[in-house]
């Protein structure tokens, strides 16, 4: 009998063009689906939570999908990860219920938006932060910040090109940090519209680097306009880092 | 009129056979001699401080050469970097005495070895960390590290091929720290013998995981035979981070 199960993922997405499978390009999700077709001996596809980008890394992605398998779930962690990769690593495998739906039930996401600052860029962290020459005045990217906690509506921090139906969502933190010559802006919510991490994180440095007064956000976000917003930070810079499913709520229909 | 000059480079040795010029190989020193050359429109040929292996990564390795340019010796690094592919930049250029070489000068060279713990690799660490299963005792690390402290014959510490005349070297200081999951290794030093930094990583994860006991590291010094310290640890835990020379000591023969 088939039961469902669920995979806590981490990734390097330099080399992929994103989460999502796309016929002909390396993605997670078809990587995943080509492993546990062959460990499993079925053809299997998975259901992801986040549809990371391309270029876009992840500590805890989540994806989920029905097998008929004698393997005990912790174990398929281990028995995966031997056929994956090495920019994929499996790091949880469990038994989840038939009808969850990782996209489907309430959660709570973390992305952390990482930016190197120096005269010049460090070769070693290039994949995994972006880089900038200019100084950033932390005080006032954690002013702006507080701006965008709440449920507000998020229309001018999403890529034009989104077909999301409704563009409210709730932003928990955001909270910016120095880490030695790195910030961090750390931005945890129940969920995000398409780029919208990347684009506050391309206003908060516009607001680091004065171009933008903290307060203006409140204007940015009333908007309701792409345009109003910064620019869409790289990719390389973002991580999701935290995925916590909210098991006790209702699952949204 | 030739004037020499010195490079401060950063590299990500992913891609590269090491920092030396090797006939069809991909090499730090091959990308800088190319650039150079193309840059000054004459052939240029680096002499390079560290020989850095395959695979070691570098936030500030030194480069000299001599060359007939009237591009100030500070924006040479703004032009090379617009040539030099964006796993190496240069962080700093400027002129020396004509008669600096970089390996007869004497210099304090401070490396890190990184280790990631956990019970997953982490895949974007995985090409600037050694990962491992295992639990490590730092106390003990750090008591094994204070016995390789001082002027010491570190044969043991040297890869049987190394054609070393004297393995005799003079370590200053070798820290161990925890940063999150992470162990690091900070060994600094006047010189080091061919994988010593390393051996003395791989020794010293031997004795966090109890294998060895830290006073141990004394006989394996007195030993003087590479059998007696523990494996050398993957080259991609390794960055050389910190290079001074020491201008006003004489310089050796």
């Amino acid at each position: 009998m088939k039961k469902r199960y669920m995979l806590t993922v981490a990734y390097d997405g330099t080399a992929y063009r994103g989460f999502q499978a796309q016929n002909g390009c390396p993605t997670i999700e078809g990587e995943l689906n080509r492993c546990l077709s062959q460990l499993l001996d079925e053809e299997i596809k998975v259901i992801g939570a986040s549809r990371t980008d391309t270029g876009v890394h992840a500590l805890c992605n989540v994806a989920v999908f029905d097998a008929d398998t004698a393997i005990p779930a912790p174990k398929l962690a281990y028995a995966l990860n031997q056929k994956l990769p090495e920019d994929i690593r499996i790091r949880a495998s469990r038994e989840v219920p038939a009808d969850f739906h990782p996209r489907r039930c309430n959660a709570r996401k973390t992305y952390e938006y990482r930016i190197t600052r120096g005269a010049f860029p460090v070769p070693t962290k290039r994949l995994y932060s972006c880089f900038t020459y200019h100084v950033l005045n932390i005080a006032a990217m954690e002013e702006a910040a507080a701006f965008l906690v709440g449920e507000h509506d998020f229309k001018s921090f999403c890529a034009a090109a989104s077909g999301a139906e409704s563009t409210v969502r709730t932003v928990y933190s955001v909270n910016v940090t120095e880490q030695e010559e790195d910030v961090v802006i750390r931005v945890c919510g129940s969920g995000f519209l398409y780029n919208m991490v990347r684009i506050i994180a391309g206003t908060l440095m516009e607001v680091g680097q004065g171009k933008r007064q903290p307060e203006s956000i409140r204007e940015t976000l009333q908007a309701r306009d792409r345009k109003a917003a910064g620019p869409t930070a790289p990719a390389c810079g973002l991580m999701l880092v935290d995925y916590v499913f909210l098991w006790k709520t209702p699952l949204r229909p």
